[in-house]
């Protein structure tokens, strides 16, 4: 641990998110489904991008995201997750050293190259991510500092860390870690077909080990296999302490025992790519949280934070979180 | 050559942009003088990078930039520049290829990195560049394919290509062979204090080598140590076959013998960052030039071009420029 306790430490992929507008006919061309997140290997990583269109490069990875946000609300925040020593890896620590993010895994000498994902931006503003891991997939239990973790408020940690093989035992040492100091784990489902790669484990962790629980609409509903969202509701309340359900343009729900909030999105004028809306929703929620705010004003910052990330291309924020909130809500923290 | 004719080929820096926020309090803190592109050497760009906030990578390059902008209107167009065989290299032809940019030139083995610049936006939407040609400086006359200039309408270097040492040699030969093939050479003045570097080569060329210059206000004036932009329109009317004058929010001013033309700028909603605005004037411009249009229109194409770039960030236009052109002009080419 190189500063003072944080505010919230993420856990995740470390990735540069590669962004190229494309058409549906792309998507259907290329076997994408569109919305989702797939993972692929060095080839069709190298087949992908050679047929995509001219792309932005952009720092991104789901908790990165959201502890980058939470930088940009004036939080202090962490990241664990692995690059490698080249071009892309100094990017993306460049990024979050810029926003003051702490960021001390040392980047591999060998193996593979820093994980990128591939992302497909619709005219409607969908994103269709297609991610090759590379050194992240290297992440494991020795890069939780466990003086880091026992200080922070929260660990905040992607549900993408189920596809890399070691990186759950991660998730389980900073859990323990995080519960024997009376700390909170917060967990993002990241992607519907992921939590159907890991639905049973999912469950279990919601009800055991997560104390805040994200999860968009789709997702929850995967996890449940529910009909419907109020269904899903359902079967989420009581069985987390915590739950934030985003549902895009209709903003979000928020359950916490017998208490329940129904908060409406912020406006936007154009919505230019839906990508990292849910990291920077958990963004804004997350430092409301560690800050002591009501749910309520929770999800409003989520709302604010997820506003501003739809309205350009790219992930992370480009104005100041902090200053957006305080014309829209007043000081807050 | 690889392909078929072109009607451009470019010659120039191959650069990836680094693109970042910045206040004006931080140009002063890093000696930094806006609007203006600064050579930098690897401790500097380091040292730079480090004290920069969080950025985006984008494809740049001033002829590069050119080149994109005139593939995105429909045209044939080709890339002469250096880069080194690592990620941002890899992204860098991507980013030509996948726009049709005919790309030769096999990546350096060894030797400096791609070459990179450190662009700083302020919240006028000015940028001040930095750059770091890295493997860019060994651009040579080798690396000019003599039937492809040979075939091309126009021939296209930018200014900066005086500040490596080689590059001018391939300026030259380029000159000589389109020259002898009966094709034009067009010119780009780049940057004020890269005109105050090489004036009186510049000067020179212009009368003797140019067909077609492009500048800005400040180039210009530069260029002619002039105290107007009358006095420099007058003193390039007659010393230069075309002249494509750009001013910023004034619109832009083309004189050619005889002829001249004021043009008004397109309108645009709202001006987040000026990069690459006078690299897409040019791309417009030559699209009509390449393809026999008149002087006015070409200058309008200039301008259509400059519209969409300044209208988000970075250097290389999101949107098709073809479609943008036939919405504000009807067909054109």
């Amino acid at each position: 641990m190189s500063g003072g306790p944080l505010d919230v430490v993420g856990i995740g992929n470390a990735i540069v998110d590669v962004l190229s507008h494309a058409d549906d006919e792309f998507l259907v061309r290329e076997g994408l489904v569109k919305g989702s997140m797939a993972l692929i290997d060095t080839v069709r990583a190298e087949a992908l991008y050679d047929s995509m269109g001219p792309a932005i490069e952009v720092s991104g990875g789901s908790a990165a995201n959201t502890v980058a946000g939470l930088a940009g609300f004036g939080g202090r925040a962490g990241f664990v997750g692995r690059v490698r020593d080249d071009q892309l890896g100094a990017v993306f620590a460049h990024d979050l050293r810029a926003l003051g993010v702490e960021f001390d895994v040392a980047p591999a000498t060998e193996g593979p190259p820093t994980g990128r994902c591939l992302i497909l931006v619709t005219p409607d503003a969908q994103r269709t991510l297609n991610t090759y891991l590379g050194a992240g997939a290297a992440l494991g239990p020795d890069d939780v500092d466990e003086a880091q973790v026992a200080c922070a408020q929260i660990t905040y940690l992607e549900g993408y860390l189920w596809d890399p093989p070691a990186a759950k035992e991660a998730f389980r040492k900073a859990s323990a870690v995080a519960h024997a100091s009376g700390r909170k784990i917060a967990f993002s489902l990241s992607d519907s077909f992921c939590v159907g790669r890991w639905r049973e484990e999912f469950v279990h962790l919601a009800e055991h080990e997560i104390d805040v629980l994200f999860a968009n609409e789709d997702e929850i509903r995967s996890l449940y296999q529910a009909n419907s969202f109020d269904d899903a509701l359902r079967h989420v309340r009581g069985h987390c302490e915590t739950a934030a359900l985003t549902r895009s343009e209709k903003g979000s729900v928020i359950v916490s025992g017998d208490e329940i909030h129904v908060i409406d999105p912020e406006p936007v004028a154009s919505v230019v790519d839906t990508t990292g809306a849910g990291d920077l929703y958990a963004a804004g929620f997350l430092f409301g949280l560690a800050r002591g705010l009501d749910l309520f004003t929770c999800g409003r910052l989520g709302s604010i934070a997820a506003s501003e990330v739809i309205s350009h291309m790219g992930a992370r924020p480009e104005i100041s979180l902090a200053e957006l909130a305080k014309r829209k809500l007043g000081e807050i923290a």
